[in-house]
Formats: C-alpha cells, structure tokens, sequence
C-alpha cells in the first residue's frame, strides 16, 4: 500500500518544523519498509497569496483530492494579510470542503517536559471537536455600517447530521477506551438554542446506542476550562463544538507544558477525500526565523498519520523515539520551550529521527 | 448616604453562602456607620419557580429599581428546572434589562491559598466581560425539527454601542492601573464577521481616544487560555466578549486556586438601574446541604459592592479582612476547596466577620 501524501508548509514556523516532519517520516518509512510519497505544494500560504492575489489555485480541490493525506505545517502573517482572509482561504477551506469534520487531538503529558501544573497527575485524554460547522460559519453580516445604529451579526449553525456524527465518533472513541469516560463541553445555560441541542443530541444517541458502559458526563465550558487546571487527570475523551474544542486543544496541551508538541488529525473517517495532519500551534511569527520551534508537534503530527493509514509498528515507534529523547533531555537538544536552553528545531527533530532509525 | 440593597439569595449554595456574606457586610457598616438597608426577596430562583411557574412575578423590574444594589447568591437547580429556562429568567434578564453590560471581575492571588499552578507569579488582573449582548443573543431557533435535515442556528449580535461601551470601560480601568496593559480576547482567524469587528472597533477607540500610554495587545481565545496557565503575571484588565469573558474569569480564578473566592459586578455604571453583586461561582448542586461552600466570593462581591458605591474604607477594611484570615489559615477554618478539612461555610465566614469588627 502506497501512501501519496501531499506536502504543505504554509507560512512561518510551518516552514522551520516542516523539514523535520518529513525526515522523521521518511526515517520511520526506512526502517519499516512503507511506500510513502510526498509531493510538496507551495499554495495555502500567505507567500503565495502575495504572489497570486489568491490563498490557493482555482483548481486545488482537484488538485489535492489525488492525495491520500495532506501533511500541513502553519498558516498564517497577520502583518501581511488577515488572519480570517489566509485561515478561510486555506486550512478552514480544507476542513469543510474535503469534510473533515473530525478534528482529533490527544493531549498527553511527556516524560520530561515539565507541566506548569504542581500537580499534573496522569494527563491523558483526546480532543474531539467538531471541525466543519457550529460557531465557525461564515454567515451574517453588518447593518447600519459606520453609524451609532450599526449592528454586526454571525450566526452559529448546528446541524443534525454534523452534530451526531461527532457526538457518535466520540461516543465509540470512549468505548475503546479503558476508562470509558466522555465529557461533553457546553454552555446550554447561557448560548440558550444551540447548546441544549448539542445536550440533547447526546442524551438521544447515547441512549440510542446502548452507551450504558460509559460514563458520561457534561460540564460547561467556563467550569471545564477551570477543572482542565485543577484536576486534568480526569478526562478521557471530551468532545466539543468547533469553538470549544478549538479552546480546549490548546489549553488543554499548555497544560502539558507547551502547546508545541500538540497534533491534530483532520479526519474524513470514510476516506472520501483526504484526510489532514497537522500540529496545532500556529505560524508563530513572533519566533519564525530562529530555529527554535519546536518540531514535536509537526512530528507527532506524521505519527497520527501513520496511525490512522493502520501503520501500528511504525506509528508506535515514532511515538516511542519521541517519548525517548523528551526523557532523555539535554538542554541542547530540547527547544526552549520546554526548558532547553540551545536546543533548536534542528537538534531536536535530529535526534528523533536518530532514534527512529534505531540509534 | 443611604443605601438599598436588594438580597437575592437564589439556589443552592447561593442560600448558603448569603448569610455569611450579609453578616460581613453588617460588620463593615457598624464598623464605618454606614447606612446599608436589606430587603431580601424569595424570587429569582427555582423554589420560586417550582411554586408560581415563574422565575419572577411580573413587576420584578419595577420592584427592584427601587434599590440601588442587587446582593445576588446564586441561581440553578439543573435537574429540576433546565438552567436556561433558570438563568434566562433571572440573571441574565437582570443583566440584560438593567443595563449591567459591564461585568467585573478581579483575579487575584491571594495570600494563602494554594495555586494549582507551580509558578504562579504575581496574578494580579481584571476581567472586564461584555455582559448584555454578543454570543448570549436569544435569538435564533431550529427548522426541519425531528428530521435528517435539522438545522439549529443561533445568532450572536454585536453592536456598535454595546462593543465600544465595554471597550472604552476596559480602556479607562487599564489606563487607571500603574502596569497600563490591556489585552483584549479575540478570535478573528475563525469566526470571521463579529471577531473581526471587535478588533476593528478596538483599534479605532484606542487611536481616537488617544490611549498611546497604554500597551495594548490581543490574542485568540485558545492561546489565551494557554498563557492563563503558562504565565497569568502577564495580564492587568483583559476585556471579552460575553462568552469569552465568561470562560476567563472562571479559568483565572482556578489558577489562582478555587473559583469559590472569586466575586463578579454586574455593573451599570451611569447608575439608572441597580447593579449587582454576585460571587462567580454557581449554585453548585452537587455540593448543596454539606454546609462546606467557600463564602469568599460572597463577600468579596459585597466588598466591590461598597466599593462601587465609594464607600472605600469599609471597602478596604473587608479586603483586608478576606486576606488576613485567609493568611493565617488553619484546616479548620478554611474550607475543603481550598485545602481545609473541617473547615466550613460558618467557620470560614464568622472568622472574616470577626476580623472585619476588628478581632
Ligand atoms: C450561570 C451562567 C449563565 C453565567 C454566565 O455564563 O454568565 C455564569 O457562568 C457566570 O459567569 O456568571
Ligand atoms: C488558525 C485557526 C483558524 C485554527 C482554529 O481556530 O481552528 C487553529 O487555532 C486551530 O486550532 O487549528
């Protein structure tokens, strides 16, 4: 089985971590004989759009649907162009028109990068958030622009099928957990249409599907961010709209020590258009240009690749070597992130892909 | 000078803690010779609710303008009455028709109470959350019910009045404090029509207004949420929408131990209608009947609210009370949230009375 994955770095950092993704990749495919192949694409960055006036090429739908799975690094200068213009021209477009309504991101404490937390315990649990709809629409609009009258309106769309199919992807996820445990982000109290929707829609298909294995509970997202702090041990998978999940991924992983290790999987579970890998932290312009970024997150993001096209002995070890070196440590090789002092991007991403290969 | 305060103890632990925050506030006006008159009310809450079908009689409104203050508890008994039919007939109608579209809420670090955080600096800020408008909008609704095709869609609502009032309140209270820092929660890379405006309307007051002395900076919400825990220090008023406020001033309060401590304003500041005072924390059912609610954020918020009124001595004087008793800790006296064991609602609350009448 031959994986075609195309290759994506976007802007800034995106482009530091990217080279050592693809060493780690092309390192675990080495040592495990899989048939990977990478094509690189220039569009969706902001490069790009200063060159073309324009984010990606008319025909990228196209062009990308050839792929198994795009490996993406960072979006994003908002010096140069609108975060909402390079986001929604972009990423958030890959989202919705390949439908990738799964976004997946496990957030899990690593040996060796200290927690912010006195007490972090056993972090260890999955992100599932909806990834097409919710409150990133693109619908609404401004009235009475420029005067005292003026009104600015966005609506948050919610539909049945997109709210179970996540609810339902979640629900099974905690099944094939040995906790059983899913934990539902909402504010039915206060956003007073969509949120109990979103309550109701889980009470009915956990009830539907026969869950009584699970434990499942829900907590408002203002007390869920608080209890993400105080007692983050707790969760196992928690599921939440396109908002709260975006919240969550990252609070969530700053809890781990730093969000640059965080991964993300885009996912189209039936395989109907490519599914897409990428890390969670952003372009970073405030550290682009250093070497310092660190390359966890675009590595762990190639892992959750692997895994998800079945490669188990691969993944594994991918995960392994990146376990290893983070245990091992050196401030010379960690990024300063996580507490190294002249580690860089290079050094790190370097002595993963040594471990990879079996050094 | 004398003032009317309405006391609204509500649900839960609201009628729980209210006592001891009454009994602090007569020890600061016996102490100080202030006039502070008590009208308590049974409504607003779901006792009310379970008896007249109704979270309020019909002339709530012309019953308390008649004061200048609303001492609120809590409100919620989820099982029994779903908390938006609860929260939508009473607090947020409050805030809503009286005008309180300031919501204030400190954060603050205090002596004694251990942070879940390992380095938790000097936390030291001030939420200042949208409170009447933006994603908590009643309107929006549900088309093809009960169907495949079911759509759910609620609209947040922005105004250039009720974006701009907050903004400039936040502007005034962060050039009034010696660090000048105001940062201010965003999300304009994904949701992409009021996010954008916020910012835009940001800009715009900050140049008019002339705020150069000020240092002014703006974040997305997830990565927000990350420095809350990486690096609180950094913050001195952090301004929010609705939603967003909320979700801050229920996270920094955790990271400085227990949302139990934590008070809030809900503040109309030309004074035409009532404002109210309310500890952050809800009515927590699961913890109801046990006598062992932390009543600080109860008195806290009567201390902001002589504080509101520029009754400042007295206002002084509870604080330091809080934190003096907080200091001198003792298992026995502290509550279970914040690291006591027998401590209790009663032990915790007398001893701050006590302090207050100069013990
Ligand atoms: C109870 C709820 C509606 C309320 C809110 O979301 O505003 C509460 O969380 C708060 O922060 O005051
Ligand atoms: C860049 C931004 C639009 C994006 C999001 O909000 O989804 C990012 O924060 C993420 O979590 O992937």
């Amino acid at each position: 089985q031959k994986l075609r994955i195309a290759v994506i770095p976007g802007d800034g950092i995106g482009k530091e971590v990217m080279p050592l993704g693809l060493r780690c990749l092309k390192a675990a495919a080495l040592k495990f004989d899989l048939a990977l192949e990478f094509t690189e694409f220039d569009f969706a960055s902001c490069d790009y759009y200063l060159k073309h006036g324009d984010m990606m090429p008319e025909d990228w739908h196209s062009t990308l649907s050839a792929y198994d799975a795009i490996y993406f690094g960072a979006v994003g200068m908002p010096d140069i162009v609108p975060d909402h213009v390079s986001l929604w021209g972009s990423l958030l477009k890959f989202r919705r028109e390949f439908d990738q309504y799964i976004s997946l991101r496990p957030c899990r404490l690593l040996p060796g990068i200290p927690s912010p937390l006195a007490n972090p315990g056993d972090i260890d649990f999955w992100v599932v958030r909806e990834n097409t709809e919710g409150e990133y629409s693109s619908i609404g609009g401004k009235i009475f622009e420029g005067t005292e009258r003026e009104v600015v309106i966005q609506e948050t769309v919610m539909t049945r099928i997109g709210v179970d199919r996540v609810l339902n992807y979640a629900l099974n996820l905690a099944r094939s957990r040995p906790k059983k445990h899913l934990t539902s982000a909402t504010k039915s109290n206060g956003i007073s249409i969509t949120m109990p929707y979103w309550d109701e829609r889980l009470k009915a298909l956990s009830a539907e599907g026969g869950y009584d294995d699970l434990k499942i509970d829900k907590f408002h997202i203002d007390i869920l961010t608080a209890w993400m702090v105080l007692k983050p041990s707790q969760f196992d998978v928690v599921v939440g709209s396109n908002l709260f999940g975006d919240i969550l991924s990252d609070l969530g992983p700053a809890c781990t020590g730093t969000i640059g290790v965080a991964p993300s999987g885009n996912i189209n579970p039936e395989g109907k258009f490519p599914s897409l890998f990428e890390p969670v932290h952003g372009s970073a312009p405030d550290i682009y240009g250093k070497g310092i970024a660190n390359p966890v997150g675009m590595i762990w993001a190639g892992q959750m690749m692997l895994q998800h096209f079945g490669f188990k002995d691969a993944a594994d070890a991918m995960m392994k070597a990146i376990e290893d070196v983070l245990a091992e440590g050196g401030s010379h090789i960690i990024t300063p992130d996580m507490g190294g002092s002249t580690g860089t991007t290079e050094s790190l991403g370097a002595a993963i892909e040594k471990k990879i290969l079996g050094g």
